[in-house]
């Protein structure tokens, strides 16, 4: 069993925010070398594995598709001037672009141009995986200005047999249970949705490496759908082994925590981040489990696994306007929130290796706590304080049916206090371990 | 399987509204010819079957009483002016009263003397069944007029053997379990309690008759509390059968939806009328069950058989005052709202038809929509349209223990949308039947 | 089965006040002969026993301490005027205080003092059972004229082998399930916590004495905790037998009922307190069972024993500034305050002792109710009386799954009138009781 410290949070907010800076200009996609330098600089960080899963392999009712790569990109006017240029927003570019290069005219290069009149000064953030196809995405105020003209329209992209890359560490433990931890790595230049989360599962790893830990924890740095498709395809007989998890996505902006619940949504998972928040004193939000909407909790809670995965996010994918835009940048991103929200989740894991079940040695009415020095000598005042509270509310509820956690949401003490106070008791041989967990 | 589909609101609600006209001034109680003449213009819609229960026959703790008929009744003062005239309405008439022919004075006149003295013109509806009285009902400002003199009082009624008369029709369908649809015939001229229910059970079976149904449905038009307890009685055999029901009461007036809930209050029925008035967006109320008040269910949710049967109104019996007087006549009735509540029965007969629970047939992960067409190719937005999120509910819930009724209310999708994305998918070949219901 | 009528809350309120008035005075502890002095009054009123548990004898965690008696103390100045004297108030001394007689300078003296500041005109309430200590309690105002002296300090105590002394009574009834109800004698001058509680079981223990009951009660006078664990110590043997109780405390203030449940929360108890509470029609409020403040409940409701007891208080002490000070004295008390919390206790035991389930002779249908005088002949109003509404509720729910509780809590109708109303139709044959309680 292991003592986990918060993190001070200056100094890893910035460590975070410098990642996730040196990371934003690369042009990932579901496929392809971005993905691939990024994990290598993940690995700078933790020994993670990295796993190459070729073109044509079947998993599930996928199938992996063709690398796409791409090096340049931009369209021209009759001038030569680029007016669309993938070199200064890899957002310019439909990711998964078919290779292009012609002469057409304005009519039709408006057939391939993605904007977005609501914000005439973001680029939007748009894909075509699965269909064959080519785009340009710009400013609704760039678009405005194009004139009749005759455009060069170039992508000098590649989409052939390659393989699918994804990143792998498992942190062993004492158990073989293991916490699963996910982020994808496949958006392009966008930070909160979801360099946040890459940084932050870096960050976690990091922490915890050096860590005796009671559980197994799994880190996958995946593209998201086809890689949790592919993870769950290719690992069926380790999905027995998962205790629960999370799916960390948009978690850098200054907006207040979210937790999107598990399918089952009265996991342990569901009650220990809500214990998180709740003893933060800090306002949030719980949702409920929602397939239609999020990430790859749609796929790791699908009927087939129901795996109790839940998602602690601050403002979720559908609730800020800067959601797959270039605004979505590195000035959307606080280093106080990473750090802040990297502490949540040390938080949660907290809980997770020391939710014990403990068992009263002294169950018929309350031991004499004085004669241990647990109690001050002198009676008379009207409420006890925090930490003697504390000690009521454990020895009454460890009776073998309630675990530390269940006492401490019973009871309203936070659950730091309550182990520590259990922690105290087991000391004076007043509880013991109830071998539950 | 089969789809219902509304019915065109104005014209149906005219033609219900025309029946009710027709039945209104029809002298009804719980036997007696008024009942048979009733049942006989009802005949001419649906094919009814026309049931007499003799004098005198136990029925449970009951006795079918006397049959009472009524050709006539009046009071006249000295000057032989007819100051009370049942001709005029057969509110008049305290009903089951013996037959009295003799001159009275005032002051005894008064004792057999019935008036609403907070609203002073309207004639309240009274009865005696099962104790031998007579009387008149008149409005308070009648009343009030009333000077010393000797009254001639004449009701020329008869009580005598005969028989319970009542109406029953089977529309058999592809299940022996039955749906049971229940109306009183017992009052006289009062509309929305309770011609409004007839009128509405008699358009429901006319609809249904000619469609292929899964389920049997039982239409029964009884007197109120004796018709309950005597159809119980001889049919014990086949309470069995009945899986839920409503009782068709107060369904006429331009008050919002309000639904009574069956004894067991979490019954299929339940659920299924919280979600048709949910899913119209209108307000509505839920009432819980309660044994003390209310008309047919009392019988059908007595302890002894507890069948799932609730009632779906407008605004019910004890809280409009027109209730039980002369003023809940054809004035306090709306065509519109006539059409309106059947539809809403046709709302529930569609989920109950159509409540099937499905395997999703691809559980592990999401299938690839895409390339099944139902799915964009192009990705980027920020939330789905409602269908596409349907998909999603129906695919992740499909796992052989939710049904379709399960899921609308989850999702908070409506039943209709769930549905109809359900059919999508069968089609697709990713959902199959999982043969419970 | 008998029939508990409330008392008349003028004359017994008065009796009970007065009781209280002669208990006041008296220097009680944990231990001691203001114990046996004060037991010795209740025993005028109710056949008390007394028991005596020897100093050194082994309660589980604990050991009977020595017994403490005091016949004076004082401080006085160098002019041999008395500044603190224990003859003006008990509380003036610290409970168990060591004897003491010396001549000490202020600065020693005020290591012993103990005052209010935020109530400069009261003495505080204090105790050092358990680590030998001395001391004095005094008003805020007193201890700021002290001046530089030398203070004669006079502590005459002894603390010495002898014994532990409670008080018990059990009233036997038909059966040998118990209700326990039980208050703690230890304090000294003060009122509301807890000479209220003790004047409470008194009145109730006499006035149960000399009825008929179902149940066994058992009434315990203890001091608080030790006493607690001294009788769970001595009657392990009695425990089963016990099916739920009231720990009284803090019933003679006038503020609201308040009941703070038992460690189960859902006990018979709980649902019988909190449905006296509601048919009373006044403000009350409910608390969830914390271990962490309190009085006995703690040791009945140790895991160990896990006991349904409630506690039925008004204020609560932890609610009230005089709680544990001088202030808490006779003026804070009020006698109808008194008389009402009795007679909440005996609506408690009222419904106890009649809590029957029954089962509905002619569950088909209901029964005809006209023909054997239960209903009235003329029908046409809108709303039952509530008389006749109990009549179908209990009807419709004796099912012999619900007990007259149960339906007094789903119809909301008062326990009396359900209750009444049971046991009209049992005399009309309409039920019978199910054997079961």
């Amino acid at each position: 069993m292991v003592q986990i410290d918060s993190i001070g949070a200056d100094g890893v907010g910035q460590d975070m925010y410098d990642l996730m800076k040196k990371l934003f200009p690369i042009c990932r996609s579901i496929t392809g070398d971005g993905v691939r330098e990024t994990l290598k600089i993940i690995k700078e960080h933790i020994p993670l594995g990295i796993n190459e899963v070729p073109t044509g392999k079947k998993v599930f009712d996928w199938t992996i598709p063709e690398e796409w790569n791409i090096n340049d990109a931009y369209v021209k006017n009759s001038k030569g001037e680029k007016i669309i240029d993938f070199k200064k927003s890899n957002l310019h570019v439909l990711s998964y672009s078919v290779p292009i290069n012609k002469k057409v005219s304005l009519k039709e290069l408006k057939e391939h141009l993605h904007t977005l009149p609501d914000y005439p000064d973001w680029i939007p953030y748009m894909t075509s995986y699965y269909e064959e196809n080519w785009g340009f995405c710009l400013t609704h105020k760039q678009y405005e200005k194009l004139k009749e003209d005759i455009y060069e329209v170039v992508i000098d992209s590649k989409l052939e047999e390659g393989s699918l890359t994804y990143g792998e560490l498992l942190l062993g433990g004492e158990s073989e249970e293991e916490i699963l931890l996910s982020c994808y790595i496949c958006h392009p230049s966008l930070c909160n949705d979801n360099l946040s989360g890459v940084v932050l599962l870096t960050y976690l790893a990091k922490y915890l490496k050096d860590i005796k830990l009671k559980y197994s924890y799994r880190f996958l740095f995946i593209p998201e759908t086809i890689g949790a498709i592919t993870w769950l395809s290719l690992n069926e007989d380790k999905v027995n082994n998962i205790k629960c998890g999370l799916i960390a996505t948009c978690v850098g902006d200054s907006g207040q925590l979210t937790y999107k619940k598990s399918r089952k949504g009265n996991a342990v998972i569901d009650k220990v981040v809500e214990k998180v928040l709740n003893d933060s004193g800090e306002p949030y939000e719980i949702l409920d489990f929602n397939p239609a909407c999020g990430s790859d909790e749609r796929q790791f809670c699908s009927p087939g696994f129901n795996l109790p995965m839940g998602s602690l996010m601050r403002t979720p994918y559908s609730n800020f306007p800067e959601y797959h835009t270039s605004a979505d940048n590195l000035d959307y991103m606080s280093s106080v929130h990473l750090a802040d929200t990297l502490n949540k989740y040390i938080d949660v894991i907290f809980i997770l290796e020391n939710n014990f079940t403990y068992l009263n040695l002294n169950p018929k009415c309350e031991p004499q706590l004085g004669k241990r020095g647990l109690f001050r000598a002198l009676s008379g005042g009207k409420n006890l304080k925090l930490d003697e509270q504390a000690i009521f509310w454990v020895l009454n509820f460890c009776d073998g049916t309630n675990s530390l956690l269940d006492i401490s949401i019973r009871s309203g003490i936070s659950f730091k206090n309550i182990k520590n106070t259990a922690d105290v008791l087991i000391e004076k041989d007043l509880l013991k371990n109830s071998n539950k967990r």
